[in-house]
């Protein structure tokens, strides 16, 4: 069963300020929850109903505890509960700074979505990135809705937020830092490393000045054909998508 | 000021239903009513706040009626209205068949969510695709949540609702038709043509066997790198993207 106290935790981890005082986050469906275990996330405790439990398993051992439908409903943050609900810890990374000088990595300056840094992180695990830096205005990664858009990929890119032009003033002296601009250089013509970082901005304003100063390379996705009357830009995490493919594309 | 019958019409075009029986559908905030405007699709009222109708202009000529902030509030699908709301005549195209032969296509098979089919046509558009073939079982392009994703891009893409499987079968005897598969070949390998129709699957379940079995090369975007643990795939909207631009990267 569900204790009022534990219930009140879970749904409290609805709110940012909740989330940091306890360092925990919620996650749920089987394949989400499996996917943070098997990376090493902890899980502090797993609520399934009965029947979940005895159709499934849970990674490494660990053992749900049993609850009520009408429970995991209360306890859920999804229109359609999927049957078990965890607690996790947030993980703790420590900043390496050689990795954009050794391999690729993104950073997100003020993306607002809580949806679009989700699916950015599913795009970053897909195209093996495993460093996403972000400013501190961004969303949080730990909300419930960001979890579930990352489908179990957060277990498998750190995310670190960062002071991000402090950050990339660092990280310029030793790797190439990339921004995406509407009026940057085709990135199909550009000559694209595989390491450094790759700057995508605010929804609305894109890259802020103040992490502006530290790209080397203005990137842009041209639409077609040339001239033709279009959106205005792309959405960021579509943005994301197409440059980290590109970039990928190249070495592969 | 807005009647009581015209705020019902305007509710009632949230649900497909009544968008049916209309005709009609709703949009919201300058940029993407003038878009629509501009397009040619056929305003039949739009609604407006006095502060809005005194810093903005609509296209045309069109005059917006005067409402109050509270009825506009009344009157609109998103949790920070923008001043403007406008009640738009679903445009009706008639299929030319010969438009896959001559250019790039893409097609939409049982995709479900409101959300990735506005994404989808705003990638069509930035990317030059004019065509947008549904199958039945997709989410209706009209409703408010998937004309808002589109950012006016709606005006520039024409959706059709056909019975795909049928069209497909059609249109593969004169030009190419890509679907996008687990085990499909990578996309960065493959000879792209400047032609033909691209299918993307629902978002659990891919595409299903009545419309794979028209599909004469099969693609796949390549996680990286090969074999390393990842997501099990990535999101329909953002698969479309990688895609059109691979497509697009080729002739530019």
């Amino acid at each position: 069963m569900l204790s009022k106290a534990t219930l009140k935790l879970i749904k409290s981890l609805e709110h940012k300020k909740y989330r940091k005082e306890s360092g925990l986050f919620v996650a749920e469906g089987g394949k989400t929850v499996n996917d943070l275990i098997d990376c090493g996330i902890k899980a502090e405790a797993v609520f399934a109903t009965e029947k979940w439990i005895e159709t499934h398993k849970l990674s490494g051992g660990i053992k749900a505890e049993t609850v009520t439908e009408e429970e995991l409903k209360r306890a859920s943050f999804l229109c359609a509960p999927q049957g078990v609900v965890a607690l996790f810890r947030q993980p703790s990374y420590s900043i390496d700074m050689n990795a954009p000088k050794e391999r690729l990595c993104l950073a997100l300056d003020n993306v607002q979505d809580p949806g679009n840094i989700g699916t950015i992180i599913r795009i970053a695990d897909w195209f093996g990135i495993e460093e996403l830096y972000c400013s501190t205005g961004c969303a949080d990664a730990y909300s419930p809705k960001t979890v579930q858009a990352t489908m179990g990929a957060l277990g498998r890119v750190k995310v670190f937020y960062v002071d991000l032009p402090a950050f990339l003033g660092e990280a310029k002296k030793s790797a190439p830092v990339y921004g995406t601009f509407l009026d940057g250089g085709s990135i199909y013509g550009k000559s694209l490393c595989n390491n450094g970082i790759i700057i995508m901005g605010n929804e609305g304003n894109g890259i802020s000045d103040s992490c502006a100063q530290h790209v080397n390379e203005r990137l842009f996705i041209p639409n077609y054909p040339a001239g033709r009357s279009t959106s205005e830009s792309l959405n960021v995490s579509t943005a994301t998508a197409i440059i980290c493919s590109e970039f990928r594309r190249r070495i592969s």
